[in-house]
């Protein structure tokens, strides 16, 4: 009997789909699900596809069903199930096997057991998949983490079933160790960030301007054939002009407003904070994904106080001057994102290509976007530059900003809240003031703390001022 | 030999200040330090309370210096060397001995190790100590964490060195663990955030107002005269109308812009993610520390766009719109911090009494202000209610967030960065808007994963939308 390329265990909705991707792509694949009758359906489910997939009954069937060195993706649930599964294979592999985490782990899991992997074997990579359902079965974005030689083995089966742009595959080798699963939190919190702009604009058009949700999904539609061209305003136009087929009424106004969260968001936030590295647009896109959950508080708030949203006078603000505002609002909370890549070098030891994840979140994941091409080849120029600084992202803000200004100070007097746009200026400005105000709290420190200050005129760090206590 | 009342290890500037404080009301303590001649210096320096400290070359004869059941407070760098002094402790220590670990520890290695100590011995207390230098010496403000039985054993002693409001002790039991330190992280990072929000309305009157240090500072002592009378708005008073002896200048134009940070609000802020308690205006305070050490990215960023702060038209805002506007932010700053500490009842099985936190941050610590006092009646007549809804409050609210929507308009059309108090108008707002635009993200998150949104029309919590993929 001729052995698969490759063996996949977990057939869960994530699992299944990226089985019919690789069987798909002409590559043969031993598939493993612990229980057995999923397997099964599996397999009589792929319709033509299944004459390249080997349905596998025991963990030992599906071991001798792959061709050696053998390589073995987990699709299963992050945390605990993956290191029993580990564990289970250990048995069965040999030392140059290679056991691949495709699902969402933690990436200190992942830098814990690409440790474990180098000294007790089996080879072990952890790669960032993106894209959902769709993505998984049509072409996800992959992000790996490893040993390159790991990676290099696998990455002609990695490289077919990946998106393409431009004919090039949105899948990169991200550096060693839980890298990959780092560059993929850091995509899932620019996406919270991105999607929550996207509805404060929308939250704007709405109660500020009092468009129903076909005019909104209309502006979307019309801001995705421009600089904001991307999955996620495509998929807002659509949202918007849906119409539920029971009430009749538009999707938006039946769709209850508290988002559900898989604590992705978190977990960026988290990291940053360890990092020192400022993602204020996403701490804004997490407290409002939370906010939004205390559903009876906020109705208790709105007796109390009025409703916040005003309608704006006619005019105030136009649709072009949301989607300026939104356009150097993302590309403020990218800068932002990519900071946050960089800043996880030193303490990490990698060197995560940044050019490179540009590129490979083009297509296939959530947040892919046209504007991605371009900070592919802002970072090619300068890696170590903020993306702001870029010139053709700094040209964007000069001429976005005012938007972005008028929209936050407007949204303000109104009672319309836009968080995440009000932090994307706000650091916006704080990055272009050379002298901020943090020499208020640094006469504070030292005037409770004698914690010393540096001073102006000269060099040096630990000064202390004249206070009389 | 009469035998001290307590004893205390490690005689830094903090440990130092706490054994003078408590000879000075009257108990003897004996004292070690590692390093020998730190304690010789210390009690050389006691002056008249020299009679009340017993210095101690070794572990041994500190021990043998206390009456039992001995009491030791620890005064020692936060992480490992105060678990190296329990070990090293617990050859001489009994089992109904009590350490106190009054320094700054994670509030989850002082949950670690009242579990150790309730398995191992000897009996363990954390208490939060704020007030700084001044505050050690004069009477801090203490949250005490670990057995209720422990506390009262000791509470006379901390009772007299704890500052006193209206003669009532700034010092309470907090509850089990780690409750006490995770109660001194949160007043950290309020603090955090009142300063910020501090220096953002100093920045709105030097740049946007045209104000110089000194009249800066007379307004904020005018401040101190009103609701926002406070320790830290009090300094800011201060430190504003300070000059340089040196250079004669005011001794804000010479201290550098850059500040300092112990990480202490960053693991506010880390804590509040894991509770998904949202602290925005926390969140805000910390990103701008983190960008005002950035000084040469902020010089080259004004360089690229030009100084983002611009004067503002003549009258545009007042001293008093500032003044309301901190009102207002404070109130919500506050509401966050106390949402918080209530957020972390369930999982850590804490009833944390916040009234009695209220009551004891009113003086001895860096927040202490009279506006606690109200905090505490509101606190008092429903500790459930978020105190923004207490009537008081809410009042204030009512009266005060026009003026927070003023300047926080009035900045960000003139580039004047007020992150913090944006963040709290967000807040703010966010909270009063019953039909909030979580519908979007809900809509996107079921469009691209199916993960099923709750209508406004029925109950159930799984429904789809009719997408188009």
């Amino acid at each position: 009997m001729a052995q698969s390329q490759i063996g996949l265990i977990g057939l869960g909705t994530m699992g299944g789909m990226l089985a019919l991707n690789i069987a798909e792509k002409g590559f043969d694949i031993a598939v493993f699900n612990r229980t057995t009758s999923v397997t099964k359906t599996f397999h009589e489910n792929a319709g033509e596809l299944a004459s390249k997939i080997t349905p596998c009954e025991s963990l030992e069937e599906l071991v001798k069903s792959i061709a050696k060195p053998r390589a073995i993706i987990l699709m299963v649930p992050a945390g605990e199930p993956v290191d029993q599964q580990i564990e289970a294979l250990r048995a069965y592999l040999d030392a140059d096997d290679l056991i691949i985490d495709a699902g969402n782990a933690n990436f200190h899991d992942t830098e814990r057991r690409a440790a474990e992997a180098a000294k007790a074997g089996p080879r072990f990579l952890g790669i960032g998949v993106s894209g959902g359902e769709e993505g998984a079965r049509h072409g996800p974005a992959i992000m790996g983490g490893g040993e390159q030689q790991d990676w290099d083995r696998v990455a002609p089966i990695l490289n077919a079933i990946a998106a393409k742009f431009d004919g090039t595959p949105c899948a990169g080798f991200m550096g060693k160790g839980g890298s990959g699963h780092f560059v993929k939190a850091v995509h899932n919190g620019i996406e919270y960030a991105d999607m929550q702009m996207i509805a404060e604009t929308y939250g704007v058009m709405r109660d500020g301007m009092g468009l129903d949700s076909q005019a909104c999904g209309e502006i979307f539609a019309k801001w995705d054939e421009g600089a904001l061209k991307s999955y996620l305003i495509e998929i807002s136009g659509k949202v918007a002009r849906a119409t539920d087929p029971e009430s009749g009424k538009p999707m938006l106004d039946i769709i209850l407003d508290r988002a559900g969260q898989k604590g992705t968001g978190r977990w960026t936030v988290i990291e940053a904070q360890h990092l020192a590295a400022p993602v204020p647009v996403i701490e804004a896109a997490v407290m409002a994904r939370n906010l939004s959950s205390r559903l009876v508080a906020r109705q208790q708030g709105e007796e109390m106080f009025g409703a916040a949203p005003e309608a704006l006078p006619e005019g105030a603000l136009s649709a072009d001057d949301l989607e300026n505002a939104l356009i150097a609002g993302k590309i403020l909370c990218y800068a932002q994102g990519f900071e946050l890549l960089r800043s996880a070098n030193a303490p990490f030891d990698w060197d995560l290509p940044l050019p490179d994840i540009a590129l490979v979140w083009r297509d296939g994941c959530i947040i892919r976007s046209a504007m991605l091409d371009d900070m592919a080849s802002a970072l090619s120029e300068s890696p170590d530059r903020n993306l702001m600084y870029a010139p053709y992202f700094a040209d964007l803000l000069k001429t976005h900003h005012s938007a972005l200004r008028k929209v936050v100070s407007i949204a303000a007097a109104h009672g319309l809240a836009v968080p995440a746009l009000s932090m994307a200026l706000s650091y916006f400005d704080t990055m272009r003031t050379a002298r901020g105000t943090a020499n208020m709290i640094q006469g504070q420190r030292d005037f409770f703390g004698a914690h010393g200050f540096e001073r102006t005129d000269r060099e040096g760090g630990d000064f202390h001022g004249p206070w009389a206590m």
